[in-house]
């Protein structure tokens, strides 16, 4: 049978874009649907994505959420209630008019966030005290009328998770909104090998209808910015917007105070962004589909398919997501495919080993071969996998770390923007109008805040008035 | 602090309508939103959704599949491309006609099930033989504008599964036509401890679009059918329309066979109307999210807390789904909640207990009580919770014998229909027009032609003509 021809990308460094696009193809994680601006996810990126859910929601159960499931659709007139949230969503938002022939009588919108739904819930069951805090968490798909798209990371539909909690003290709910940055932050450095930076965000770049917005923000491989989670506060405001009281010990009235977070499939994008090289996709073994693949070589040779199913069955055993590929494609037609794949580990196993006892390994993330015995293999595979999460996580930091430049004058701030991407810290003086300047005539915006500041400085490069925090600048997907 | 009253549902031989709708509200299964027909999944009946999406999502990866996301969103023109089809659904659609502030060139519908999407996916990806069986599956919302609306049994959104599935022959898409409905019916019996009877639907009766449609029936504690999972074949009718096509080992382009197969959130409505009592909701312990509660007596006593605790720790060692209330409501109080709600073992631990080193345990499906040594106790337990799971399948299955019904000439029937509700077992000529006359003189619809014939006479008692098949009829939900 004819062999498929070995897939081809652009250069990450002639067209990233290009590259970007090529790979979510190329690797089979998304097809392209006729609804403009949405998107297929294909087998493979979605058992990315229920990697990432499962793990997730197993952090979010641990810290005592539970998950609900609210209706896809908000009338009108409940997504009014809170002024400044749907001033910040009713302009990207579907709206559904008929109901079979019929025309409704108000018009419901299809979620692009559902904090008005959970404020409904939640003044429907929030009596007492002892009914706090509330911690629920939904995982779905919303939908912002976007006018440009981009696989992952903008798209008219995408799924997420979307937590909503209310609690009985401002404390507690900064609390929160705290502690689930910290489990985002978490995921990302642990599981998709990725540094963030924790952070705050301007006022100009709240959510709409929040007190303070907390988010981490990467670095992709081409030094833009993206903004990979975020956690809101939202203080008492949603609650009196939809009367959510609570009896506190002495009987008497107070509103709640709330919070809500996300997590979407852009975190997809992020990896492939992070990690993806010239050769495809390179997964952190954490959260790979597949961890290890297998391909016999020579494999019509007496006894080379029954060791490599043997090996099969051990890794499998030992919990290592394994596949064998036992196709009759060629072994190096095998070797593109998963290296497009992004599969962490490739093991060969041909007859000259196996009379060595003996396997060849290939690393996806360096491309380092070893020699391993058969013997006990599962666990130096097991080993393997953990040096490449591990590999992979210090390379992004130390990429990210030598692509962030301190910047202390105009000067400084016009020669790296003009030459390249990156983070950018600089201080600044808290005026609008700066962050503003610095967008207009640089075209980095404030990404974040970072929790973590440093004293570069005492003014604000723009005006030079003092400076009240160093900011995180770049530009952002 | 004052204790909630204890919560009061109505008898189910009084008012089962109001008694359903009692307990899906008091067990907090539920709350209504502001948007008609859509309901609030609450914590705990998601969290039964979550070990019914997790049994069976294993069940579909061990036959083979894979998860994919499709859009939400289908274009007037896509979903027109099967007529059938369309006609079918297109009535009851919700139709998306703005996005943000303007006006969409074509409208979309909010997928009612996705046949089409899938449809224009596998014409994109499927070439040759080898890309063959496509075996996916999706877990989703769909919308579908009722009239009447009843929680979990029939919401304009509800929660399920769709496989999408497209073969090279006819005989393997029938194969796994009749595979899915097995995997059904094997977790209706084995996990919700539901007896079903495998059929197919009358021609009258099929999915719309479908060559045949295969169902599993269930019968309610009032005698109502229930429709609970249905698995379509559509020969290659969708390939026609959509041009899916492959080229066979000799390259010649043939057109695939396709499936599609689905289970909903009314499963939860089909758990609660078998196996639900006068005190409240009875969940099989293979899908209770609690399966055994431990329940503190006179818990201000020294040691009984300290021993509580121990208890539930061994349990959740076991790996059983064990929650402990040490919360300041009355012991009675406590019971009867989670009488409520269904947890299938109690356990009671005071300080006479402790002194004899046993505990009290009830059977939430019986009323039994009995004294079981503390040690050990995490194993008679778990045999208690397997005894549980087979006793209320053999309940539901006798209840359900009971009130089947053979049924041999028209004043059997009028006699049946008129005194009781029930499954009704009737041969049948095979004409609509007898199927109609059943329906219209005695109010019992075809619920299938079940897989396991009888030969219960020669003739169909409507017409005197000879019968073709016996059928199983009756009122359904």
């Amino acid at each position: 049978m004819a062999e498929k021809l070995v897939k081809e990308i652009t250069s990450m460094d002639e067209d990233f874009a290009k590259w970007y696009t090529d790979i979510v193809t190329k690797a089979n994680l998304i097809d392209y649907s006729s609804v403009k601006g949405c998107i297929i996810l294909q087998p493979y990126s979605y058992a990315i994505w229920e990697n990432i859910q499962k793990t997730l929601d197993g952090m979010f159960k641990e810290t005592g959420h539970t998950n609900v499931y609210m209706p896809m659709f908000i009338p009108e007139s409940l997504l009014q209630k809170e002024k400044d949230h749907v001033e910040g969503f009713a302009p990207e938002v579907a709206w559904v008019t008929m109901g079979g022939n019929e025309p409704l009588a108000e018009k419901l919108c299809v979620r692009p966030t559902s904090e008005t739904l959970f404020c409904e819930y939640y003044a429907h069951t929030i009596q007492s005290h002892r009914d706090l805090p509330k911690l629920c968490n939904q995982w779905c798909s919303v939908v912002r009328w976007e006018k440009t798209t981009r696989p992952f990371l903008r798209s008219r539909e995408f799924l997420w998770q979307e937590g909503h909690t209310a609690h009985a003290t401002a404390e507690e709910a900064i609390a929160e909104t705290e502690r689930m940055l910290d489990v985002y932050a978490d995921f990302c450095e642990n599981y998709l090998a990725m540094p963030v930076v924790k952070g705050r965000k301007t006022e100009s770049d709240k959510f709409a209808g929040a007190e303070a917005t907390y988010a981490i923000e990467a670095l992709m491989h081409d030094g833009v910015c993206l903004q990979a989670g975020t956690s809101h506060y939202f203080g008492d405001g949603f609650a009196k917007a939809f009367g959510i009281q609570y009896a506190d010990k002495n009987n008497k009235l107070q509103y709640v105070f709330q919070t809500s977070w996300g997590v979407t499939t852009r975190l997809i994008g992020a990896i492939i962004m992070v990690h993806g090289d010239n050769s495809g996709l390179v997964l952190p073994p954490r959260i790979a589909p597949t961890q290890a693949v297998i391909i016999p070589v020579a494999m019509h040779k007496p006894g080379v398919l029954d060791k490599a199913n043997e090996i099969y069955e051990e890794l499998k055993k030992a919990g290592i997501r394994v596949k064998l590929d036992d196709s009759d494609n060629s072994p190096g037609w095998k070797y593109s495919e998963y290296e497009m794949k992004g599969v962490p580990v490739r093991i060969e196993i041909g007859p000259r080993d196996m009379e060595n006892g003996v396997v060849v390994v290939a690393r996806r993330d360096n491309g380092e071969k070893q020699t391993l015995p058969i013997e006990n293999l599962s666990e130096s595979i097991a080993a393997l996998l953990e040096d490449v999460q591990k590999g992979l996580f210090e390379k992004a930091k130390a990429r990210r770390d030598e692509m962030t430049y301190a910047v202390h004058n105009t000067d400084e701030l016009k020669e790296i923007t003009e030459s390249k991407n990156g983070f950018i810290k600089m201080m600044w003086c808290g005026d609008e109008a700066c962050e503003k300047a610095v967008k207009d005539t640089y075209g980095v915006g404030s990404r974040c805040i970072p929790f973590e500041q440093e004293n570069i400085g005492d003014v604000c490069p723009i005006c030079g008035r003092p400076a009240k925090h160093m900011v995180m600048w770049g530009k952002a997907y």
